[in-house]
């Protein structure tokens, strides 16, 4: 007879079940009804609720309106297609990059390039020949433990990729949802504080308060600000003031860096059980290894590939996902992105074990 | 010296404050993070929160599979749009019929043609005639105490549209978000219950709840629920899930029935003022009197025109829209669309004093 297999997933980049500071939210969503339910319950701006829109607002040195709080970044990231892509336009992400967001700006007809990435951010000499091809509207990218290669952007390249912005006349689309969950380094500065006309910053609650709350939001000029609240109106009124004043309350409770600090302590654990797997039982595997975030991605030694493994790693209960989706451009045939967050320590190490055992056989 | 007037709005639509029940709501907040935190606060799959699902396919005699919960019904037509609209396809609306709704299926290139409207729904012979020239993808209308006129459909009209949407193979989307505050008069059936392969429905929790939890549902085959959701993921990737949860729970506890019953209480004294103003200072207006909903939609005399009268409104601090917006093809000049549920009996009869004098001046 078989030995039942517990079945260990490395897919989604989700928190952990006992991230959710639970009675917490039970005393924020009491707290702000007793409060503030007239606004919270009702119709509104579409541009979020204006404490919240304050607080985001002071955590970046900008204005309230210069923040927009909506139902998740990537609907924004939606909003933000709408206003500024045409069919045929071009686009530059990193090579590979976060798989919704290339599906978003395909849907809108446009040409998604994708840029390698190196362990510490775009190739730079490849973005500046693209670049000598093509204008794109803009680059979207992850700066801080990207997803899915858990890469940082070095400061140089930051700086580099904004002048480059500056010089060829295009947006930078800056998404940090992962930025407050470094494990260890020190903090790069946000491509938004290098050059604030130039670089539309995109964040969310999901990954340092809850997923379900459904909270993103932007932080740009005024005038991109305003026109995106325009689209934001008509795609959906108003968005979900309940949530935004229920995880308004929880940072005016000085409750969020706490629990950012606990996550830490939750996380880097975890992370650093995923390497230190991954340095013994795959040698021949390459990765970085992330300082923050959700993922590892580690490309396998040729002549693997993932497709093929996927059917195999099943077989003994272990789901990976398909590291194709990843690559606009084709390629990511071995390409594995680990999400490591929701696993326990012991889940990641047979994990790590038994994926081992796949590749070497 | 000039007494202080106290401004009065006919603009809006939404609910007045004393509509929504806080305690309840705090209640139900507490109650879902204790039962299932785990869900709510995590992302999950864009079809909504099953439990809700569960409850709304009940309600109308459908499968969970049938039904989609997502961030407001606005946003469901918007990804019904992505789902059905190519530019250069037509859609046919009720004339005068929901501004907002115009603008999404503008947005995908729609050429959005207005069927005019009879006080018992549209004209079947204008719609006839049309459908010679043009196969619509959809036709969209709100049967129930229509947005802006107030106007229900009756039975046989809804019987004969829903037979020629079959001859002529267009989609119906039947908007209901009004439908269950019906102050008079008994219930016609739905669109759907005619035909549910042919119908698609949607409905809100934003009149009959709270518009700041910003939920609204989709009831339809399960093919165009399972394409919905595909585009719902790829635009937001899961609804805002905390908000569902207390809806659930609200529901749950059979606590939205006698929510929706004290609603009808507050709005029905309301609706009676508007129309016995009207009726009184206004009798060369014309209009029919709504059985329900949140509107009273008049037609003012000529050669009145609201574009001016707005101007000489905001004098005497009255707030009117500008009925031209309801009207997708032209006209509208002199049409007003009255809401009256967050104005008290006094505001209305002073509000609609005002216009009279505007009127007659």
């Amino acid at each position: 007879m078989a030995t039942k297999i517990t079945s260990i997933s490395f897919e989604r980049g989700i928190p952990c079940a006992e991230a959710f500071p639970v009675s917490q939210i039970q005393q924020c969503a009491a707290a702000i009804l007793a409060a503030d339910a007239a606004t919270v319950l009702q119709y509104g701006k579409s541009m979020g609720y204006m404490p919240l829109r304050e607080t985001i607002a002071n955590w970046h040195g900008a204005s309230p309106e210069e923040v927009l709080v909506g139902n998740g970044s990537l609907q924004i990231q939606e909003f933000l297609s709408l206003l500024l892509l045409r069919p045929g336009d071009t686009v530059f992400v990193e090579q590979p990059t976060y798989d919704r967001a290339i599906t978003i700006f395909r849907r809108h007809g446009a040409n998604v390039v994708g840029i390698p990435l190196e362990p510490d951010g775009l190739d730079i000499e490849f973005l500046i020949a693209q670049l000598r091809k093509v204008r794109p509207k803009f680059l979207y990218l992850i700066p801080d433990f990207q997803n899915p290669s858990g890469v940082t952007t070095s400061l140089s390249k930051r700086e580099e990729i904004v002048r480059l912005a500056e010089e060829h006349d295009f947006w930078i689309i800056e998404d940090g949802p992962y930025r407050a969950l470094r494990y260890r380094g020190s903090d790069v500065p946000l491509m938004r504080t290098l050059n604030p006309d130039r670089v539309l910053h995109l964040s969310s609650f999901a990954k340092v308060l809850s997923p379900g709350v459904r909270i993103g939001y932007l932080i740009a000029s005024e005038r991109i600000v305003e026109a995106v609240a325009r689209i934001a109106t008509d795609t959906y009124v108003t968005p979900g003031l309940l949530a935004q004043g229920i995880a308004y309350e929880f940072c005016r409770r000085g409750w969020l860096e706490p629990n950012v600090e606990r996550l830490k302590g939750i996380y880097w654990p975890r992370l650093k059980a995923t390497v230190s797997a991954l340095r013994e039982s795959l040698p021949a595997a390459d990765w970085v290894e992330p300082e923050g975030g959700f993922f590892v991605g580690i490309t396998l030694p040729p002549p693997m590939n993932v497709a093929d493994l996927q059917v195999r790693a099943a077989e003994v209960g272990l789901s990976l996902s398909d590291g194709r989706g990843f690559f606009p451009q084709g390629g990511g045939e071995r390409f594995l992105r680990l999400a490591f967050t929701a696993l326990s320590e012991p889940e990641i190490c047979e994990g790590i074990s038994r994926l081992a055992r796949l590749v070497s056989h």
